[in-house]
């Protein structure tokens, strides 16, 4: 069960003009699912992206990179199969994700390079091309521009719930729309290995601050999000500026257009990065992990992270045990050389846990048991030594984790 | 159940000559345990360490840091409690940790500093030390040379069965003793989270080179397992030659009789290790992880480490699935930021799985899961860019691990 985490109604998700989604059933790995999406940009659109930090990531993710790093010619569409990850497949796998691109680009009447393609699903099998490209034609035909709701729901694989959020703004007086959706657990994904988000705005940014913007909203969102550990060969997040709208083009990300634009595409990013830990396999917390006091950002990352990886953090959250001499020792080891012990204060939400590294003589177990037993719960740090701070999300670990991680597959 | 492990006889673990074990029920946290333990050295002994590199360690600890660092007066006791492990307790928490090294200072009539104090158990609750102070007189009473299974069994907590291995070796024409006891699991440790290990010879070794000793022996064993990747904060592993045995003292590891005597002392002190990650909470596997062809020994570790920390390639081997993938996707993340993914080669046991980075074409599922089902494995990746090797000792993720972590304490 996600937690506090419903499916996204389709009248919510406004349409981003210029851009088109279908989606078909192709068969990739069992019959009658939504596993084929196709992602159809107008002419004139702006493309950036970021993918996995594996260094053994996918064949889809190296032909996105070569794609994108060209920039000989504009981006086009997407392609997106689940069931198969198309990673560790080799040589043939690149060329399948190769042949993929040249079969839409055929059918859409561009080159294979303005195409980017995505794969999730079960590593080290090898991609069925045949059944993809035989579903391409289906999935083109589907192509509208109300489609996220359906686009969300096909590029599902062990989610739950279909994830997408949408806004309106406005931008440099102008009203503009961001839309998006996301599949999977982040950067770090228990099951099939992939988390995949796709984001996009009717609001004009120049090709050139795209790769910046895609970074920076990442790294907002679904670079502070933690389910298990693992981060998948397979992740990507896109993002897609279609400008369509009415209003100067944005070309600096510290400008106030472009500061309100990041903003508003900020918004629609932690929505879908928290929706991916809320959905989060055998999730039955939503933890918010914020560290603060830090000489720097990068350390209280390395706290938070620290915390939220914890097995024994994350099973004493899913027991509702306030076990939180488990968190102190997380920090402990995080990697901060000079830490002093004696400066670390705790909370749990409004609780005051450690104080001066020792336990709190206020603090009354009762107290912890009772946030400990909410569905939301915000662990906060403070490591006494500056003024930086970070956050970082995660969920617990439960008996679920291991049944869904154990069966699949078998 | 753990893995290929029973507990130890009596009869097969030799006496340390000059080395005297006790046990006794303290009620440090329940009665009728044995929780409190004494180690008593003759005059005369050798004593290095090696502990927790977390930054939030436990009081004793840090007690035992300055002991040693101290250097004034040769070691003469150990003392030893379980139940509680002293660590978030602030300064009462040092303050309880000095209270037991002078009160069997006192006993023994020698000084507080010639004593190391050692604590395992819950975390961030206060040390009862007047239960301590007062099981004192029984330790000592019960204070025998040949009382290894006993101590064994006065240290554990969580474990289901003591450990302890023994061996006599030949050391420059003299017959020399190894005794030694774990319990937890490493540097990395689940539940109570603590892992101690005692290692003792009568063999003559100058105290000048006990602390390089106890680093080098800890590095080959301690520091090749891990359960979970959470590091504790009372980690410690002693090294102790009483000086009884007839040959030359040892002033140099790297002379024939030094290289002798730690040969005999890594045998037992792996046995101690691995015995530990058999026993891990919730263990039904015992998994080696080898990762040759590096450039470094320390980036083989890394991507071992990634292995056996991920809880993907972990639920997997519970589930005696081949979803071999997973050990990819692991390798992958380690961090060798010029992985070459082309050439990796990857073995189950003797089985060859990936080949250039991909399936191997001869491979065959059946064989996988041939492996898999085995309650000892071995993987083995080839990263192809090196000579260098390491190996990493692990187990796997099991129900029994959620459980084990969720209920204990409540």
């Amino acid at each position: 069960m996600p937690v506090n985490l419903t499916a996204p109604r389709a009248e919510d998700l406004h349409p981003v003009q210029g851009l088109r989604l279908g989606v078909t059933e192709a068969g990739v790995r069992k019959a009658n699912r939504k596993d084929l999406s196709v992602l159809l940009l107008d002419e004139g659109a702006s493309v950036g992206a970021v993918f996995t930090r594996n260094r053994y990531c996918a064949a889809p993710v190296q032909v996105c990179r070569e794609h994108l790093e060209g920039g000989q010619a504009a981006i086009r569409a997407m392609v997106i199969n689940t069931g198969n990850a198309n990673a560790g497949t080799g040589a043939p796998g690149l060329q399948a994700a190769r042949d993929t691109c040249a079969a839409l680009a055929k059918e859409l009447g561009v080159q294979p390079q303005q195409i980017l393609p995505f794969s999730t699903g079960v590593i080290m099998e090898n991609l069925p091309v045949d059944r993809i490209v035989a579903g391409l034609p289906a999935a083109i035909a589907n192509a509208q521009p109300d489609n996220w709701a359906q686009a969300a729901e096909g590029i599902m694989t062990t989610d739950t719930v279909p994830k997408a959020y949408s806004l309106q703004a406005e931008v440099d007086g102008a009203s503009i729309t961001v839309t998006g959706i996301s599949k999977g657990a982040g950067m770090i994904r228990p099951n099939m290995a992939t988390m995949l988000g796709f984001l996009a705005t009717d609001a004009r940014v120049s090709q050139g601050v795209m790769a910046q913007l895609a970074r920076e909203l990442a790294d907002g969102s679904f670079n502070r999000i933690t389910i298990d550990g693992d981060t998948s060969t397979n992740d990507s997040f896109v993002v897609i500026a279609t400008n369509k709208a009415d209003h100067e083009e944005i070309t600096s990300l510290d400008s106030v257009p472009g500061q309100a634009l990041k903003a508003a595409m900020l918004v629609v990013s932690r929505q879908l990065a928290q929706a991916i830990v809320r959905d989060g396999e055998g999730a039955t917390k939503f933890i918010t992990v914020r560290v603060d006091g830090g000489k720097t950002q990068e350390e209280c990352r390395l706290a938070a992270y620290a915390i939220a990886h914890s097995p024994l953090v994350k099973t004493a959250f899913f027991a509702s045990d306030p076990n939180l001499g488990r968190i102190l020792a997380a920090v402990g080891y995080a990697g901060i050389d000079d830490l002093d012990q004696g400066r670390i204060e705790l909370y749990l939400d409004d609780v005051h846990v450690v104080t001066q590294g020792g336990r709190n003589p206020a603090y009354q177990e009762e107290q912890g048991q009772r946030v400990m037993k909410q569905a939301e719960i915000t662990v906060r740090v403070d490591l006494g030594r500056g003024e930086a701070s970070d956050t970082v999300w995660t969920c617990d670990l439960s008996h679920d984790y291991v049944s869904i991680n154990a069966d699949y597959r078998s």
